[in-house]
């Protein structure tokens, strides 16, 4: 009998999920599932586990022979696969990987932080299949980041490692971040934090309600100065802490994804620089590589984590 | 046959040796080696061989009942136990790990980089016996650092993980550190660090060229305004810089050692107040712990580095 593995990134709006076949080394399924903030988990949990069941009848393929689950999920999981919360579904504590081993009757599930999980996949498949141990960081809204050692997800206590994007980088900065602190790398790494510099460092130019971080970025490869400008600290900022990054794991490789990344060159090009200068001589020539998988690193990464040697 | 376990914990003066019993659980004897910068490598090598030698016959100890040998070095060593350089002693190149094998006859043989031995060793026995996962920065003439994950030294990439006195603390800082960088937190949290900035801050008043860390430390403690400006400035770069390598790890607890430590709870109280203003809310109760073994550390990781279970 062939081995499927489900893979499962669980987002605000919906699940992207994939039957993924271990024999064939493909895909054979992809599909969305709607979430919804807000919904009672166990309704959520219902309707992922009743599309993986349909899936499986109208591809022919046998409920027994799927091996393995894996899940990514948007907030804090330890080791065990309890997410700790999840605001972008209004979750609070749940016992993730314990439901579904109940409810699924298979032992081989994981669950884990959905950046976290996007860092495996881009280990796994993506631009950092060549290297085992990487440091992901991922600029969309905010600033997420995973740590691969070895293959493996470092999940750290309380499910807390890789949350690059509060790494300190301005300590006496005014405005506080999300989280609380003040001077955090998402408040300028960040799309919302790239249109945050633009607007303080230059208020006349970027008034408009309607800037993006895209337009900072297509102006200064258009030779804007000001753009130019706003790039360059962003880039000071992502790079420098790259390096604190390094000199704390010293990983083989790091990757970048996110929507801020679709900038594209831009982006390693100007990180590289401030990375290189900031970091100790052993560790200036560790690869900077942009994320291949896009938004597809979530389900290749769910499945690796429970797809078995 | 009873096991016993060598560790040895190499610097640029002196190598400390020790015997353990698995049995007793205790240290049968203590010893310490001449080692001198300069000299070749193999006369180090076997000077410490037959040191071993000696003490077992001394001991009434066969050396057949050696079942490994643990080598803390101060310079980046990989996975493989290669030294990748050794300023203290003037190495290069040294396999280290696979001389030690061919000398010895024996295969349990580990070398690992001396800041991350110590780690080892209070995580084994000091004052972070109680949790797994934590990260040691040791304050000294330069300010090292070690990681330790579920109870083994991590790394890194070349050997370069844990470099915490690398971290930058301030980019735009004009003094090159060691590394050729500016602003590393060694520049600040070291024990020259401290008379460095005593001496940029308040010039008229540090001048002498005798003036320690030390004296700052007892300065702050019987209330003198500007050594506790100092010592407030030392804790901001060391809070944060921790914060920062929390984000990244996430370890279960900090552990503070080196000479600097000696200043006692002064340096935990204030790092502990900055730890907590720059690390996210699932990081800020993490414990700051003084380190308890002082320069016995590198000797219990080293044997913890090769006791079998």
């Amino acid at each position: 009998m062939e081995n499927y593995y489900c893979g499962i990134d669980i987002g605000g709006t919906s699940a992207k999920m994939c039957l993924y076949s271990a024999g064939r080394d493909e895909f054979v399924s992809e599909w969305d599932v709607p979430t919804c903030k807000g919904s009672d988990e166990m309704i959520i949990i219902d309707r992922i586990i009743k599309s993986l069941y349909d899936t499986c009848e109208s591809e022919g393929i046998q409920y027994e022979s799927i091996s393995g689950i894996g899940i990514g999920i948007p907030g804090p999981v330890t080791d065990d696969g309890v997410v700790l919360k999840c605001a972008n579904l209004g979750w609070d504590i749940v016992e993730l990987k314990k439901i579904m081993c109940e409810k699924t009757v298979l032992r081989n599930i994981e669950v884990a932080n959905d950046a976290n999980v996007a860092a495996l996949g881009e280990q796994w498949r993506g631009s950092a299949r060549d290297y085992n141990s990487i440091v992901m960081v991922t600029l969309g809204t905010g600033v997420g980041g995973g740590i691969i050692i070895n293959g493996k997800i470092h999940t750290g206590h309380k499910g807390a490692a890789g949350e690059i994007g509060h790494i300190t980088v301005e300590p006496d900065e005014e405005k506080a971040c999300g989280c609380g602190c003040h001077g955090c790398l998402e408040q300028y790494a960040s799309a919302t934090g790239v249109v945050r510099i633009a607007k303080k460092e230059f208020p006349e130019k970027y008034s408009s309600e309607e800037i993006s971080a895209k337009d900072i970025f297509d102006g200064a490869k258009a030779g804007d100065d000001s753009a130019v400008t706003i790039v360059r600290m962003f880039s000071k900022y992502l790079g420098t802490a790259l390096a604190n990054v390094a000199a704390v794991m010293s990983p083989e490789a790091f990757v970048i994804g996110g929507g801020v990344a679709n900038a594209g060159v831009i982006i390693t090009e100007g990180v590289k620089e401030y990375y290189r200068e900031y970091s100790m001589f052993a560790l200036k020539d560790t690869p900077i590589e942009l994320a291949l998988l896009g938004n597809r690193a979530g389900m290749y990464g769910s499945v690796k984590m429970v797809l078995e040697p």
